[in-house]
């Protein structure tokens, strides 16, 4: 067998702004949208970043774009791999495709038809396994051991987390003067990104993370020091995972404060933003706008930016919907 | 009683252009959405303008601004008026709030109670009616002698049809190659501002106009060279009125056809551009998609832009959903 790639160690701005100019002609350049109500509402002006509308519904697209361009010509002809039900598995088949090469995607069997289907139509090679944490590290394992594919996992990997980074560069271009940027927090990835990236821009910017109450890991192993496993269990599914190792590293270095928020709270702020910005929100996008509606985020009228995660939801049946 | 104020009795690429600079703080500048999965399944490369994301969720602060801000001092100080019920008379309580004047909005008895919130949300003065087309005339005259203030019609004044023409102004600046324009009819206001501004861009862009089946006035009319009237009964609540008649005289000229498309078109194409663009439109917005997926204009590959012309739905009852 080859030897695996060599992947970064750390995070720095100087990747994240290499990321931006490597992944540009790969992902969309998404708009911030404002809203008068909302910002009476939240008694401070927002301004915000929507991934939603981004190439796979998510941010997830510019790490996995990130990812797969930075491989070595030799290393990307053995292809990726990863292990994921949600938006990452489809970013990586889409970028693997966009360079032309196999993406090996494990998913567990029980993945909502929906959720399959998004791999599929980014020709993804997915390998169904049984729906547990250790079926699925063993499967994407073994397809790594056969084909040589790079393993490119969803947070931990710091190609991936440079190009979620890339988000909150747009932004700070569009609006300079930001004072506080808004961040949700499930493995980290975008977080580590969005706070290395605008405290380089803008050191006196205040980066806070959101995370549901129930599921507060980030929360509690930011203040500990070291990763506290909670239970995780909220309607923001993409949130559903606990941070990752290097990601609170950095958390601790870059990141002001961790903030959690209702579930109720998600689902008023998801609606609002509905009504209000006209744009589809996965409840995971809308963690950091109930951060301000239940007054976890003092803003006292600073410049705030929210990064609106993804739009990934099932419009069958809606979470403010009785049933 | 003092002279009414003197309004433009024609549309022209000069006017439009005017309105473009005269709005232009006034209104927000909206983005356009692409989506490879729509481009695939249209056959057609594919340009959505959201005005969805306008200000008051619709293009119709624009011809309202543009209404507003064209009045003489003199005459904006006697306020402006409407009957309307819908997304117009919340655009001009809101243009005439920014002026400083008063917006006296007639509303029937019925309104829905969302429509009378957004009306009051922007200061607007309303005056409830009895829920009949001649109470609403009356009402509204009566107003106007009282207050003199410049009424203000929907969809039949010059002004704000040259408002509306400012969406595709901005479209073609961001998309200059377009070939087709799509764009709803209900009044005919949009389309009229539509198509003066596109043909005076780009002589050789095809206007296409589209309208349900079951509210086709717009289409019989542009056929018959004269206003017919027809039952007008859509799930597009946005186009339930009938094509004006300097609105038709104008689509006689610009416009290059008329077609019509499918209640069950309307849904399965509102529901495709909230799944793929994740924003929310209006069952109107989704007319011209409709008519892509119902194979109504033969696109060809054709560089194809497509009006979104709102984003106010009421977010308990989706039309696909079992009841």
């Amino acid at each position: 067998m080859s030897t695996p790639p060599v992947l970064p160690d750390t995070l720095t701005p100087a990747a994240i702004r290499a990321a931006q100019v490597r992944i540009a002609p790969h992902i969309r350049r998404t708009p911030v949208l404002t809203s008068g109500a909302l910002d009476t509402e939240a008694g401070a002006p927002l301004f915000f970043k929507c991934e939603n509308l981004q190439a796979v519904g998510a941010f997830k697209a510019r790490g996995a774009a990130n990812a797969v361009f930075s491989l070595t010509a030799a290393a990307a002809a053995r292809g990726v791999a990863t292990h994921s039900s949600g938006n990452h598995a489809a970013a990586l088949a889409r970028a693997a495709r966009l360079r032309g090469i196999p993406a090996y995607i494990v998913m567990p069997s029980n993945s909502p038809r929906s959720k399959v289907r998004n791999v599929e139509r980014h020709g993804g090679l997915i390998t169904f396994c049984e729906p547990t944490p250790e079926a699925r590290t063993e499967t994407c394992e073994r397809i790594v051991e056969e084909t040589g594919a790079a393993f490119i996992h969803p947070y931990e990997n710091f190609d991936v987390m440079a190009g979620q980074g890339t988000a909150v560069l747009e932004l700070l271009e569009d609006e300079p003067d930001l004072d506080v940027v808004l961040c949700p927090v499930g493995g980290g990835g975008l977080l580590a990104g969005t706070a290395v990236a605008a405290k380089s821009l803008r050191p006196a910017i205040s980066v806070i993370a959101v995370e549901p109450e129930q599921a507060d890991d980030a929360a509690q192993s930011f203040r500990a020091g070291r990763l506290v496993r909670r239970p995780v269990d909220t309607i923001a599914d993409g949130l559903r995972t606990v941070v990752g190792g290097p990601n609170l590293r950095i958390m601790r270095e870059c990141v002001d404060d961790v903030v959690t928020v209702s579930e109720a709270g998600i689902v008023t702020a998801m609606r609002r933003i509905w009504e209000e910005l006209k744009v589809v929100i996965e409840p995971s996008a809308a963690v950091p706008y109930a951060a301000i509606l239940e007054g976890r985020v003092p803003l006292a009228r600073r410049r705030t930016g929210i990064i609106l995660s993804g739009g990934n939801v099932d419009l069958e049946h809606l979470p403010w919907q009785k049933k």
